[in-house]
């Protein structure tokens, strides 16, 4: 019997994609041929085949008959449920969503070095199934416990014992934080860095990379993907002084403490606004995102094969961080951001970050502002990835735009001025910092490297 | 129509009470002639009387019929609900309860001022239905939201501005931190202290105190409140030198990452295990706790008349930290303490925290070590009580115990050495340091004070 394989909307991957072509951002990104043949070599290596199915024909997923949420017949991975949430925060005083809920913790981990003075990652060159352009750059460990405890019965994943027993190492970074509040329930990875003195055998997969040069190919639009920007966002930055944090704290804790977020985990066949088709769950406006299928083919060393639900956002994201200089000193306009997949209400989130598609009516604060700035003050602008795991060609807009004399100095209640110095203490804990505004840590760090 | 209005358990508040045979401890504790007869009027000024009565007799909360919880039928204030928890920790692999859910965040607010070179805190002593011998020393501002903006319909909440618009004072704390985690979904409370320099009007009901005499008071049985614990826990200890809790952080942060928690919230009606009467929830084993209801009359300058629901534990906990000296200083054996209701599986708690009597084959980590101390290792010992407004006639029996020659220096893996100061610091930041962990800091304070 012939499966039916989809809509047409495959994206393959093979021999004949020219590189430069597909990353024109590469050719000015200052990388070396040496760089640019060996990601070439990977992509060519690599075939992939990702098509769109229906919901109701994913092998080994399923709608569960007593929970009614969509599980893997092993009971693992993740699952995708109903979330009811009421907030007195925001003009929307209650909604029910489809949600995605992976309560294991997973490892991000990147192995550094020193290498002539500079500090080199250990990057890899992987296939995600979400990403349109299906390579990116990703940390040196990026595995579900299920990926490691080899619930796929894949293969062991290289380099984790570096993470999982770094006792003969030095653990630069080890942190738990959170990912995408609208979209996973609770969903929170480990940060690691992990710097090792000893000489360690490199896959083609693989390779070093000084941090310089990562931080410059953050402009290139869709190449460096969303782990990476987060682990790299913890990355220390060898300024030892403990900023004061007391007044944004205080900030934080005052605006939290002003409203309530309560959601409730609810069947996926339950949720209000929502059409739960045999194809995949789309919101009655049309507007959100949309649960689909795909299935995925890979052929490297061995052919893997596998069927997955991912979250399709509908339209690009912008997520922005307006940036002002106080006495010298650069500080970001953050903001509390609420969400009901986060772990306390609300993190410290970019200037503005939202889908703007979502706001048809009334854009919220700041967008026009970010998204009118002229050329001068833009000083990072480039179309990057979430998870491709999980979400299905989702684009974010991240943008650091400088303040103008017309941006307020005094901001309102829900925002706060903050310095990346005492964000980046901030980032030794959880939670403080979402993963939008870590990206854009990450990618203010590349403003940095230019000049 | 004559209520049914009890089983004959009621406490009464009279005239006639003799304190010092209530709160024998306060002979010895040191507090002058003054305190003593505040006390004791503030005793006798406040008639009081709580009777149990059925779940099902109680008047504005009811079981309701959608949700299949315990609910007021203002939709305020709390409900009681069901909990469905799977845990890879421990030996139970999943249990279901009832828990008390309350998403608002309540303000514990202390206020402080310098007076004649001591530091001196306006203290309360306030009726709380759950407390056995019903007064108790409480902050000066003791609040939920449902309280002050007057869902009660009482009186306004006395002091509430310096903590609501605190602009004009010193701000010392102002964090969000959670409350017993095996009880409560999630709860949190904003614990502030705020150091006024002007002349504040000092009801009877109110009393400056000095910080070292409330520290001595710790010492008497069932007389200084959860919340007062709390507060005081995170006032800082004027050192400011930021210690360095990378070791600590990392070991907590591995520790989270080797387990998952997921909880559901289910209908109070589903709980395997639980016997839902008339009268009460109980559990089939007759273990862990009831949740009963209670009928409240309070006469002091009005009468006040109310019912609620309340969770009444079985048996006394025992709330113990096993303290130790490393190169002179002070540290404690932290233990990572997983339970059900807190925000992200685990937060640090102290050496011991159980309920013996719940554990009547297999003695938890550590218990039998403090319980058989002998004297000159007991730094404290006393019994105290959990939050009076939700918890029914709780006591905790909290233990500081100096480790012995006996005790292992390389603890478990679920424990580790901290100092008071790594705790300390932490206790800036939410969610680090759980209640029982903050009330023992809070009476090492306590043991300091006496030397």
């Amino acid at each position: 019997m012939r499966r039916y394989r989809g809509d047409g909307s495959a994206t393959r991957q093979t021999a004949d994609i020219d590189v430069l072509q597909r990353w024109p951002g590469l050719v000015d990104s200052g990388v070396d041929q040496e760089f640019l043949a060996w990601f070439e070599r990977r992509v060519h290596a690599t075939s992939c085949s990702v098509d769109r199915i229906p919901l109701a024909q994913m092998r080994s997923w399923h709608l569960d008959a007593s929970s009614g949420n969509i599980r893997h017949s092993s009971g693992r991975f993740f699952t995708i449920e109903g979330l009811h949430t009421r907030t007195t925060h925001g003009t929307v005083p209650e909604w029910s969503q489809p949600i995605i809920c992976q309560p294991e913790i997973g490892i991000l981990g990147l192995l550094v070095r020193k290498h002539h003075g500079a500090l080199q990652c250990l990057i890899q060159a992987k296939m995600e199934p979400g990403n349109a352009k299906m390579m990116q750059l990703s940390p040196t460990v990026q595995a579900t416990r299920s990926n490691y405890t080899r619930a796929h019965n894949g293969s062991a994943t290289r380099y984790l014992e570096y993470f999982t027993d770094p006792q003969h190492h030095t653990v630069l970074v080890d942190v738990l934080q959170s990912e995408q509040g609208s979209w996973f329930l609770r969903k929170r990875n480990r940060n690691m860095i992990v710097l090792v003195e000893e000489d360690i055998a490199v896959d083609d997969g693989y390779r070093w990379t000084d941090v310089r040069d990562l931080r410059r190919l953050l402009r290139v639009e869709q190449l460096i993907n969303m782990d990476t920007r987060s682990v790299l966002s913890c990355l220390p930055d060898g300024d030892r002084d403990e900023p004061d944090t007391t007044h944004l704290l205080r900030w934080f804790t005052e605006v939290k403490s002003r409203h309530e977020v309560t959601t409730r985990q609810t069947s996926l066949r339950d949720i209000k606004g929502w059409q739960y088709g045999p194809e995949r769950i789309t919101h009655d406006s049309g507007l959100y995102f949309d649960i689909i299928g795909v299935s995925v083919t890979t052929a490297g060393r061995e052919v893997v094969e596998w069927d997955q639900p991912m979250l399709f956002p509908h339209g690009q994201g912008v997520s922005a961080f307006v940036v002002k200089k106080f006495d010298g000193v650069t500080h970001l306009a953050v903001q509390a951001r609420f969400q009901a997949g986060v772990q306390d209400a609300a993190e410290l989130g970019p200037t503005v970050q939202c889908t703007p598609s979502n706001f048809p009516r009334h854009p919220p604060r700041f967008l026009d502002y970010v998204l009118g700035a002229g050329a001068d003050r833009v000083l990072f602008d480039s179309v990057l990835t979430e998870e491709g795991g999980r979400f299905y060609h989702s684009e974010n807009r991240y943008m650091l735009i400088e303040a103008g004399e017309d941006f307020p100095v005094e901001l309102p209640p829900d925002f706060c001025w903050a310095s990346v110095h005492q964000l980046k203490a901030l980032l030794r804990h959880s939670y403080y910092i979402n993963v939008e505004a870590r990206s854009l840590l990450a990618c203010l760090q590349a403003v940095g490297s230019d000049r």
